[in-house]
């Protein structure tokens, strides 16, 4: 889930010069415009320590007039407070219609550390950041505008941040030994974040995962975010008033918008510059070693051998009723189809099914998005491939405009929630990605047409993906940000050298499933064990 | 909760068949609108065994072309369906867009058994209603209309009705010993029941509990709410489709639906002939004893004894850090403010304040509807008496079209979890409805106006709200169904005369007192014994 802010994305002096002048006069213009709406913006800061959710609030209110903006950071709950419940202090301080509240340390504070110190379970803290989706789910209903942010650093970032703050005169105040304690703490503090936000990054208030290290990165990303947020919700609350006068009778019905007002702000200097910018930077396909590969020979003597491991597992698999899951994700001839039939070629055809995604049928179409999947389930034992998957709802969907960004965004938690499902019942779940570079898909889109039995495998539909190339590595980085969690983790294939990528993807499902089989014998013991204990 | 649905409300043979006829055909047409619809329609039967589940399932089969309709009913899973994750079974079985599905021994079904069995505590029934929660979230999102059914029998009903089950020879294969079993268990199922409802009664999914002893009542009630929901639903989506359009860059932008389609359909005869039947139903006010009444020679000797009972006891409580609200709403004129009074009287003037609710400040009306409300939660140990309240939303916000249906449907879910958090803090919450009869309002009108120096307390308002009785009278009883629960009841109270009603007041409020004391104190001494035994 953090992987994608880890990337060590960084903006130049000049390139933020140039980008934030003109957004810096956007985004004051955008907080005239709130101040006229009919709803507030409460924007949420949190993250991991040293990781500049200071120094981006005090920013924020550098840009914008501060008079219609409360800050509010919090710490141990009061006498006063502690006499009212939780979320009393939280409700007082909310800012009116038209204002802008800035929260830091908020109702996300308390959970997380308690999680992060084991002090309460993980079912205590999913029933904590119930109550927090209840709380923001009434705010959203009642037309608020909520925009997360999750400040990130790597183990090692951080570090480096604690160490060269401490070494400055002027702001050593600011590392106190918490903080370092922390730091020693850094993958329970990570563990407790991801479920703090699957948890609670429903649509109506989502989190934005920003890398910390680079301040002008950082900065940049968080006020573009909180831009297009705002313009966004600007659009939707026209559109929902709308309704609302229609549905109490009040005339209305039509809508007195301009027709794609947050479109159009794509077309403004500043806003383009500041989109090249965010393009230009690593996406977490950027960081892979894409030369990886595997020679003839090693591939010669690697495979048959992967090839026996996996059909000796998936037989011991099949027979303590694991069930299986692959999902195949990848660019336009990254080599999805060549390594499944590797995977299968190790199993016999009745234990597998292969099910390729493609447009949905009018059957699946006159259902939601996901019952095609659940359909696709089997019984217990089997392996099922997915040639695409549920993800085409935020990748193609998104980038062809076939589902609204309302719909696309909702999505990551409807997919989160169908797999914590699926692993919730013991199924294992593999997903890849194959990833290949720009230059490799020309060349292979080329060897295609030039290889009369291969040209059908290419289609005009193929040219035009590649010509959106920049908004697909875009909705992967955002797919990886927010749906690779601890237990159904992304593996990123290097796909330029197919030996290299069959191999690796072998290799992963071998081990994935030996880690199952070996997890569910020992919880086989247990029960055995407890079984005999209870005399019976 | 179910109070409401334990008023014996009947519809006779005539007035059943006459309504019917015309809503058949109403309901016929509706079902070929939402096959033409983009979605789906999900219809959940629950409730008490014998309340007639089975049976409305049957006519709603009868009554519509079964042609597009799909009823499910579910025992324990199969084999096949153990094998997969819980919710796969349910979501292969869902409707295609244009179809209805009917639901019985839905996923309601095991969560609430094991629940009223005791074989999972509350805590792990919420975990299990919220995983509900979220599979019809995701239903809702994509545009499905779900309309739930709870059908109540009271405990006696029940008895009776399994009685007469049983002595028809062609009727006693449907009673079980299961059946009887559960109705020896009423009191956990209903306790389950309410806790499902609470949990799981969101705006997309609301319930509706239906009184299920006389079949014409019951099959009259579920058919025209049925009716009311799906064209509401057919308007929203209307809206939402075009809204979708302009976000999508599609044209659209202004709708296409003639305005108040829903409302329109109020003007048919088979719609306003029900219209009447349902509001000639007993409400659950209409079941009060009106004619209790205290002699004066009682209230004299009474009310100095509970006012220093009163004293007393809120003097315990402040000292114990026991926080009180009291919350009053009533027909006007019932007697509100005397009633007030009475209680502060017991009290010194630095531990209690009396919020008095009217049309909300500009500031106020700048926030959510609830924060007025939660700035209003005092410091541990006062009382805080509501003049009215935030059941505003639900009464005159609703009758005289300030919300929205959406919005004030939402609104007692989230009353529900505004006083779950009040009590969950350990706060005491008592709930009063002023009760007077039409006849008695019009008597202390009448005598307001005949005296000069009551006659400002009499507006022109209240005579407007006089006209608009029936409407709120369909308004406090939904208000009673959804948000009378175990943990914050309502308290009726007979209010034609004065003194009797100031005598119930106080001593209801000195009961609960005494019961939150006593549990404190309970509270207090195991947390001692606790500390003892750890030795510290």
């Amino acid at each position: 889930m953090f992987r994608t802010a880890e990337l060590g994305r960084k903006v130049a002096k000049d390139d933020f010069d140039a980008a934030a002048s003109a957004l810096r006069i956007e985004i004051l213009e955008l907080q005239q415009k709130l101040r006229q709406a009919d709803f507030a913006t409460v924007i949420v800061f949190a993250g991991v320590d040293g990781a500049g959710k200071n120094q981006t609030i005090n920013l924020m209110n550098e840009w914008m007039d501060p008079r219609w903006i409360a800050t509010r950071a919090y710490s141990q709950p009061s006498d006063e407070e502690r006499e009212r419940p939780e979320f009393w202090r939280y409700w007082r301080d909310l800012p009116q219609r038209g204002r802008i509240g800035l929260f830091l340390r908020s109702w996300y504070s308390s959970p997380v550390l308690d999680a992060a110190y084991r002090r309460i379970a993980p079912a205590e803290l999913d029933a904590r950041l119930d109550r927090i989706a209840a709380f923001e789910n009434a705010l959203a209903a009642d037309g608020t505008l909520i925009v997360k942010f999750w400040l990130h650093l790597s183990h090692k970032a951080q570090k480096r941040r604690l160490k060269s703050l401490a070494k400055d005169p002027h702001e050593s105040w600011r590392v106190t030994e918490a903080d370092w304690q922390h730091w020693r703490m850094y993958d329970q503090f990570v563990a407790a974040a991801e479920q703090t936000i699957i948890r609670t990054g429903l649509g109506h208030a989502p989190w934005t995962i920003v890398e910390g290290e680079d301040p002008r990165y950082r900065e940049l990303t968080v006020m573009t975010t909180f831009r297009d947020a705002a313009l966004r919700h600007l659009e939707l609350r026209a559109l929902s008033r709308n309704n609302r006068e229609a549905l109490l009778g009040n005339g209305g019905g039509t809508s007195s918008l301009a027709p794609h007002a947050a479109g159009d702000s794509v077309t403004d200097p500043a806003a383009a510059a500041i989109r090249v910018l965010n393009q230009s930077q690593p996406s977490i396909l950027d960081a892979l070693n894409m030369t990886k590969a595997a020679d003839k020979a090693t591939a010669e003597a690697e495979e048959p051998r992967l090839t026996a491991r996996l059909n000796h597992l998936y037989r011991a698999a099949k027979e303590h009723g694991l069930t299986s899951v692959l999902v195949f994700e990848g660019w336009d001839a990254a080599g999805k189809g060549g390594t499944i039939r590797r995977i299968t070629a190790a199993m016999d055809a009745r234990d597998y099914q292969v099910i390729p995604i493609a447009a949905p049928t009018d059957e699946e179409r006159a259902q939601h998005y996901l019952w095609r999947f659940w359909r696709h389930l089997t019984r217990a034992g089997r392996v099922t491939i997915f040639d695409r998957s549920w993800y085409g709802r935020v990748l193609v969907e998104r980038v062809e405009n076939l589902a609204t960004q309302e719909e696309w965004r909702r999505a990551y938690a409807e997919i989160n929630h169908f797999e914590q499902q699926l692993i919730d019942h013991g199924i294992v779940l593999v997903k890849f990605w194959m990833n290949i570079t720009k230059d490799e898909q020309l060349a292979r889109f080329e060897r295609r047409q030039a290889i009369p039995w291969k040209r059908w495998k290419l289609t005009e539909e193929d040219w035009r993906n590649r010509e959106k190339w920049d908004l697909y590595a875009e909705a992967v980085n955002d797919m990886i940000e927010k749906t690779s969690t601890r237990l159904a983790p992304w593996t990123l294939v290097e796909a330029n050298c197919k030996r290299f990528a069959r191999l690796r993807v072998l290799e992963t499902v071998c081990e994935t499933l030996e880690t199952a089989l070996a997890h569910s014998a020992e919880l086989a013991k247990t029960r055995r064990k407890a079984r005999r204990k209870g005399g019976g």
